[in-house]
């Protein structure tokens, strides 16, 4: 060891500042803060260092939590802390209890954030470190969105991108079902009405694999599966719930928020939505971490590019799969990745219901040509992934499976363990009752309808908290249509929010015809 | 204007979301938050889409500000809203009065962040943007958090310094006095006891330079200048008083925080703390928005350099030398920066009184040399710069104003229009009355006197909140010293806290002795 070596060992040894700590009695403060908040008597909290905006720990017996420090003298008198609900029942204490606050040490993981925004790479254990901080509450959302930015300059290496992984596994509950083969599916999303997903669970289980499926609900799009699938059926499930579902009907379609598999990706979700932003690294771990903790082995994953969705072109998309494969090989995960056409939404519908509808007709054998081909084509891929069919065969043996009503059968044991009525019919749902049509202004063929404006009028228009909200579109990329013709209908279960809607159209241009002249200059 | 140019531009004018308001009665809640905090009931709330964490505006008469969204269905009723004392304050309102909640559109500076992470530079108006949306509340600590991070990886162009430097100048009051020459002096900090400015500043008044001098409090040392400057006067005025002082004395020595001089640089800091996040660009901002503040057309840069402090190299040193000159320049601010040795401390004591005796005994005409010489040649090269001496002069003229006992004058002076006793005299003052001495074991030289380590010592044993409590070093880099010498000597103002200097001294080494073998390898 170099005498610098030494002398820089002997100055991390020097990081150990004396805990502070005092007893307080507990005051509870009628209020959900949707955090840890705890208030102290500021003189007294002054008298320990302790200031406005500090983390401290607050223990009683051996439980412990992270809080975030508010102070008042008003309020709170010296020997005194007050208590939040959320920190209330997180303790379980009662009113006049006493209740330690102990001053926290600098998180190391501060130091390894550092060292990521200074382009290092971090080994598993630092990126584990900040994990677990973020986990614990140690590590504030500032040092921990200073983390994404940094992820998000800097990138991640494949091996922080496993480390990543398996510390989100890590961090969350597991799904074992100790049965084979257990596949799954995710889509990197962006396209409107693109319900693959309620297609694709029965056909899979209706062929023998296993595929407990968690899907998310809307955050910008106008329904995520889970939205759709709740105008069915519950779709709120512990761990415990899903698996007795997936070990009878072999498929489930649930939201992932019921369960804790990836609690440190909804932290991390929090603090990147603000800023959209999506460090591939990051994503690829929830992604992965996730499916994971379901305990998938074939993984099939669809990439949409094009206008307007997150990938604009083809080439980024096979660079994202190739990046998912990579990581896949090492988690020793089956990865298949589809690069398809995301431009112009998939389905006629879009919204809860109406997507729904379309659903349901593409299981009883009609529906929009479309979302039955993308679903039997991904379908097929799986069942060729997880050795259900061999290479070549299975987009045969997944149309079939529709064909035959085996499908619908399995969506309806689906619907009917999740709690809903397994008769139901796609004629049987209805859409808003208050309804909009717009029409043709020219003559034309229609160039483009966009994914992104079309969400948009739908949220207006109410959905997803509205599920029978939403667009119907009649006419499609490439139809001729006269002057005149029904391009899509809004609907909506409230007529403020209908009004609402028309008038966001002003300006709008959700379906573009082709034009000839594109722009002049001189 | 191409048609994809053109679908752009309307895409954008989709993003003005309809504005959601409601009307709910104040009802007050007796806590300070540190931090603009409402409570919405829960249903209410959800009812208008607005969630625990969200940022709301809430508006009465002319009157409004941004606040954070927590919710509670027991506390406050349909209806009301809770609001803490901070916003009560701040908004001027009253239990009972109506006050309107108003949902927020997402601010412009998200854009502008996210184009900064994506390596483009900003333009004037986007930095602004940002800094106003800061101000006004408008832009989160997780996406300002961003900023910072992008900040520091990618850098700032000249351009976009000053830029910052001029929307920070914009975000707070002036001192205008109306008088010439103005100067200023700013250390970049990290070097114990480095005191000069309680020396520079009278010595430039007494020469007839203005020189409105604004410190800031300790952070991680023993002693910001406001601190030591505390133990002999008083440090918080408003700009109003410190124009009145600096009229009369020529010179001034504040506490920066009492003025709101670059209330923005204040979140900021915030924001960069708990990582100790400095990106260059943001630094020189920062620094040279104060000095624009109070009217400084010729500053001086004192950037330490050495094992221990911020710069480790006179390359980097002059780097940052460099860059400081070319933002002065744009900005129409005369800069010189010295690049001084910090590796050590600089005089004999460390924390606030110790500090004081030192800046007295050398304006006094005795005191420790190496202060005195540093300040002695920083107050010359001020002079040179702002035309008060002849290229070459400064030096003899500074000490002269020493020597003759005008500077002391003049910081008596001072002293006593900031409300402290003018005639105090270096040995009036008193260290803490617990003190232990630490000696050397071997006999040797002095090899390294560690900033960090004694600072942390320092503060270990109370200062600078204990003024009293410190260091003074008997011995310096370079002496030779026998087993049993004293090297330094530990100050408290409670035994306790000597106590715990003393059991911290465990495992540290603040003094490294000459060692011949550095290393063995095999």
């Amino acid at each position: 060891m170099t005498r610098n070596n030494f002398v820089e060992k002997e100055m991390k040894k020097v990081d150990v500042w004396k805990i502070k700590k005092y007893v307080c009695k507990v005051q509870p403060i009628d209020i959900f803060a949707g955090k840890n908040i705890i208030v102290l008597n500021e003189d007294e909290a002054k008298e320990h260092d302790i200031y406005s905006g500090y983390r401290t720990e607050v223990r009683i017996g051996n439980k412990s939590l992270i809080a975030i420090v508010d102070v008042s003298n008003e309020m709170i008198k010296a020997g005194h802390i007050g208590l939040y609900n959320d920190v209330m029942k997180e303790m379980k204490v009662k009113a006049g209890q006493k209740i330690e606050i102990v001053h926290m040490d600098r998180p190391k993981s501060l130091g390894y954030i550092k060292k990521k925004l200074d382009k290092e790479s971090l080994n598993e254990e630092e990126v584990r470190t900040i994990v677990d901080d973020i986990m614990d509450d140690r590590l504030g959302e500032v040092s921990a969105a200073a983390w994404v930015a940094a992820a998000y300059i800097n990138g991640f290496t494949d091996d922080e991108v496993v480390s990543l992984t398996m510390a989100t596994y890590d961090s969350g509950e597991h799904l074992d079902l100790g049965k084979k083969p257990v596949v799954d599916k995710h889509c990197i999303g962006g396209v409107a009405g693109n319900r693959t997903t309620m297609v694709i669970v029965p056909i899979i289980a209706a062929a023998g694999a296993y595929i407990p499926k968690t899907s998310s609900r809307s955050i910008t799009s106008a329904a995520g599966t889970a939205d759709t699938m709740e105008v069915l059926a519950d779709v709120i499930f512990d761990v415990d719930e899903v698996k007795k579902m997936v070990l009878k009907a072999k498929g489930a379609i649930v939201w992932g928020g019921g369960m804790e598999l990836a609690p440190v990706d909804d932290k991390l979700i929090k603090i990147r939505h603000p800023l959209s932003l999506d460090p591939e690294g990051m994503l690829l771990a929830s992604i992965l971490g996730k499916k994971k903790s379901v305990g998938a082995e074939h993984v099939l994953i669809d990439i949409p590019v094009g206008r307007g969705v997150k990938i604009p072109y083809v080439e980024r998309g096979n660079e994202l799969a190739r990046h998912f494969i990579r990581i896949g090989e090492k988690l020793g995960m089956n990865i298949e990745a589809l690069i398809t056409d995301g431009a112009e939404p998939i389905g006629n519908g879009i919204g809860p219901v109406l997507e729904c509808i379309d659903v349901l007709e593409v299981l009883e054998g009609r529906g929009p040509d479309d979302l039955r081909h993308k679903s039997i084509l991904m379908s097929g891929k799986l069942l060729e992934l997880c050795g259900k069919c061999p290479k070549g065969t299975g987009y045969k043996n997944a149309e079939k499976l529709i064909e035959n009503g085996k499908a619908l059968k399995k969506f309806r044991e689906i619907i009917e363990l999740q709690g809903g009525n397994p008769k139901i019919k796609a004629t049987d749902i209805q859409p808003g009752e208050y309804t909009y049509d717009v029409t043709s202004e020219l003559a034309g063929h229609i160039y483009h309808i966009d994914n992104k404006t079309m969400s948009k009028i739908a949220r207006i228009a109410g959905s997803p908290r509205d599920s029978g909200a939403g667009i119907y579109l009649h006419a499609l990329r490439g139809n001729r249509v006269k002057a005149g013709d029904k391009l899509f209908t809004i609907y909506a279960e409230s007529e403020a929010k209908l009004e609402f809607a028309i008038k966001a159209l002003k300006g709008l241009e959700p379906i573009e015809m082709r034009k000839i002249l594109l722009g002049s200059m001189q």
